[in-house]
């Protein structure tokens, strides 16, 4: 099914994962970009906010209302977590929506409560379709649950191992994440003078809303529970996070075993890419695109598995995952305005 | 013993280790700075090659010799790893040097050919009096080796766990470091276009030079071997590493013991300070200083311990290390020159 | 006349304006990418110097000859300045050559030799269509040297007030400039560490080579001699320029008549916009894109006109504008292949 | 007159101007810290805000009354402008009053109106003692208003050509800088996602409240109204200021007399530096210090002469220069408790 002139509208466009959506929307040749939402810059002109977004620097942000979104094929929901399922409910069925927030992501209501505190909205079909049997629940899909940026890149980089059984069920990520991650929120650490030259950490000791998605995810690849220890550190730059994933390998399980197994879960995928050995992933090759960078290497004396993987956090990280969902809730081609060329330098 | 006009002679004072060490000891009461020493940039003013330090900008490069060094009542090496051994054997005994390099901070002769490929020169008192028992060896010593910048930090936060028992002998250290820790070297990885905006690994796989250097540290205190994986990341911003340490909690160990296991480890110490609960820590905080801020957390779901820690590579991390140590070797109050205030914002 | 299937080589391909032509390249729906040269690298993979083009990952680098390059129907030379002349005459007259470099965009022997040093290899074609009565030049050339990064924004936000006669013929330009614009050349003081948190002037005083650049440019304008006085900056980023120009008002000028002119001057170009009074441009507004935004204001207190501009320096500054020639160059839409539209946060 | 013990509070403590104070006040060896006052952060432990400031982490913000801050001999206003002058007539006559802010800056009451929009509180003796006729002023004084950051540099690097004669009386400067010259205040455009990679212009067109005061520093100097055209950049960096300053010459005027003039200028001078011919200012090698480094050209073609000065704006742009004043207000040797040390890498 190839449809043209689908409408597409996008609520929160005055953010980063609003305008990120938009960027890759006016490159994208089957859509038309319908309304543009906010709620306290509604009235204002988007290239006020967003002046990148040069062709669309005369629209005017309307409010987020059912009233406004109605009418479209498609809605993106770039909105602060908690809020999309109230919106959502109100939306036609046979809409498709595609939430950028955590609403619908976690299967577990428990989990839910514990990390964000409010009661469980449900889940709809999790948007990373590199993840095996993945995909298929978001062809033709209505509702999809876009992952959030860190999960992305954690959960891809141990993907294959933990699918192949290769390292036992006690896993360590450690990322470095740009700013953007953190959003357009007005806060005095995330100001350029406090970021620019400094590295911090946050969220440490397992209270970081992502862990329970990437222990979601690894869990149902390793079809037992996985421990996840989640630790993610601020970094200087805008764009991109690192993720490094340590665990230790099974008995007998070797550097080779551990090169198929990653060469062969994405020999496939258009977006995942194996770097070649001794070559490493950074962020700026990704910057921009909807392509992850990985790589793995077996430490012998450590007998530890440590795979890296380098990602955009607004492109595949949130906005382009989100494009590539539609692409496949709606039949195009997965790929379709979609770019694996980083910006770089 | 209390000496005046301590005669300092800096070798390699062209890079960015010596450098530092210059910025300090010109704030340091009780030395006169000697011999500035360097290799291809011999003859040129300082003022060229490191304008920030003023008060030098006239002093001239000399040639890195036996010659120009002797008669000094220190000497600062601040050279390539290797070069130490030869140049250090020819100057006289009752001379105290200090070593930034790595050429004397590994005991086992093996893990150092294994790292550094060549023959191992013999190990020095190790220059981080914080680890337990580890002062006492410093004080009056007249050779000394200043740890390596990512083993100082990771080293510290891990070392109140280890020494108290309180976690598994298999530990997870990331870190992620300025870009001075890798030299003033020419290469393209290094230059700004590459660097900013941007986040990568390197050395991954239990490689990295430091490795060996983390694991003795850790092993002496736990008296055991204790397994370190080791994976570094290059961040965007020229000074500071953030590491963090994460190993699997021994058997009904309490958060509360671990609180008071770090608080008490360094409750002597007027460089390595424990933030308050809840306060993580941030490279900025550190930048300049020779204080190293630490933080840790249990985190019950994983049943893990992580903690953090953040030091400026070039100050606790090497030259400040090294002003310390000097300081225990001539009997100078320990802090004397020295800072815990960072340079923020 | 439309082409498919045009051939493209890039001479110069592993460095940075090689890899953003190639970036803009395979985004160009009209053509094939050929030969790919370089000098000291020819035989590596492109992949492990460019890893953000993925898609062109496994291309070999091939030696920058007359025989690699012939045989294609657009050669875009993107090597150091002074080598492009020599290569060009053995190429095939009817091949399109779009240099990247200097060396024929100087029309004034004199002035070539008194900044380059060398002598003069002529002129062509001025590639920056955006200038009154320089399109139609372009349109079917086949030799076309692209203007320096510089000379475009600081020509472009002073075209409008040069040519209506509004401003003295004696301007001030003061640009800054992110490190790309030196190129990969290993230099200490493009290190990243020296970089980062780091705003320098270099080239001060006249002597930085394109000045004579946009004084041909404004003089051209201007029917008459124009004074510029050109200092330049390096700013802590990879890409991007902001350029101010300052000059004198001539008798009587209003606020009005200014604002009438940028806005004519620039009425019908796609890639220069003028923004809405009271916003001001920024660098990012135009990161990967080929957008010029620009700004101008009446200073009636210091009776000054004050413009300015943003690019980026490898887009419209260099690759950008090298593809825009192309386009004019064979008759494409001028827009193809490229874009307004920014890479933000 | 020496004294010990002097009693300082500062007012402000929270932002960066009052911790860039409290940075160098505990360095300074003359002065015991007092009362640390703040408005919203009131209550607070210093160490949450400040957390570089580790020698004062425990101390608590007292809330900015008139109660708190008497009682000591040298008081620090590090306020938002506008909000001295009603505090500073509450405190007793005899105690020295540093004031950062703007509020007794400007003689004319006439340019305070047009710039703040609020009425004149008057003027005080002016913080830049490296002007000629400045220092004696500040010797004894109780009152002294510190001099802005841009003024600062902008007033020094152009100070000995507008006193010799050197050159027209009408100047054009811009000037770059680092993003803590705006503040801690939460604006949307000061986030590091936002600034990180950007370079912006702002305050252009003689809108700048800082227009004014380079104005009188430099009609002051040359004995009749000098115009300034000022426009000012936010460049991706905390700290810093480079600020370039170009004017016509006189008839006549040689280049040897432009050296002379600079070289004669601040000869005497200890925070001044004029760099070997050749050398051009870079902001890192002044970030923390007390210095300003200055470098003059004169370029023929344009028959202009071109000063480039860098500066650190909260060091000598804002608290240096406040504690130099204290040193000249109590007697204290004027560099007492500051470094034309820089940190860098």
């Amino acid at each position: 099914m190839r449809m043209t002139g689908t409408r597409v509208a996008v609520a929160g466009a005055s953010g980063y994962a609003g305008g990120e959506l938009l960027r890759l929307l006016l490159a994208h040749p089957e859509v038309e970009i319908g309304a543009l939402t906010a709620n306290s810059n509604a009235g204002e002109r988007l290239g006020a906010l967003q002046p990148h977004l040069l062709p669309l620097a005369d629209r005017i942000l309307e409010p987020t209302t059912v009233e406004v979104l109605s009418g479209h094929d498609v809605v993106f929901l770039a909105l602060p977590h908690g809020t999309s399922a109230a919106l959502a409910e109100q939306l036609p069925e046979q809409m498709v929506i595609v939430d950028c927030g955590a609403d619908f992501r976690l299967k577990d209501a428990e989990a839910w409560t514990t990390f964000y505190g409010t009661e469980h909205a449900g889940s709809w079909p999790y948007g990373l379709p590199e993840l095996p049997d993945h995909r298929a629940a978001l062809q033709g899909a209505t509702r999809i649950a876009v992952p959030g940026c860190y999960p992305t890149v954690s959960s891809l980089i141990l993907a294959p191992a933990v699918a192949a059984g290769l390292i036992e069920p006690d896993v360590v990520v450690v990322a470095a994440s740009g700013t953007s991650g953190a959003g357009k929120a007005l806060k005095a650490n995330l100001l350029g003078s406090e970021v620019m030259g400094n590295t911090s950490a946050y969220g440490v000791g397992g209270v970081h809303r992502h862990t329970p998605e990437i222990t979601q995810n690894l869990s149902a690849l390793a079809g037992e529970p996985v421990t996840v220890s989640f630790t993610p550190m601020l970094v200087p730059m805008s764009r991109g996070i690192l993720a490094t994933g340590t665990a230790t390998l099974k008995p007998g399980v070797t550097a080779d075993q551990v090169q198929q197994a990653y060469a062969a879960a994405f020999a496939d995928e258009q977006f995942v890419h194996v770097l070649p050995q001794g070559q490493w992933p950074q962020t700026k090759s990704v910057v921009g695109s909807n392509a992850v960078h990985l790589q793995v290497a077996v430490d012998e004396a450590a007998n530890k598995l440590v795979a890296v993987g380098a990602v955009d956090n607004l492109t595949k990280g949130t906005a382009g995952a989100a494009v590539q969902c539609m692409n496949l809730a709606l039949g195009f081609p997965e790929q379709t305005g979609l770019s694996t060329i980083g910006l770089a330098p």
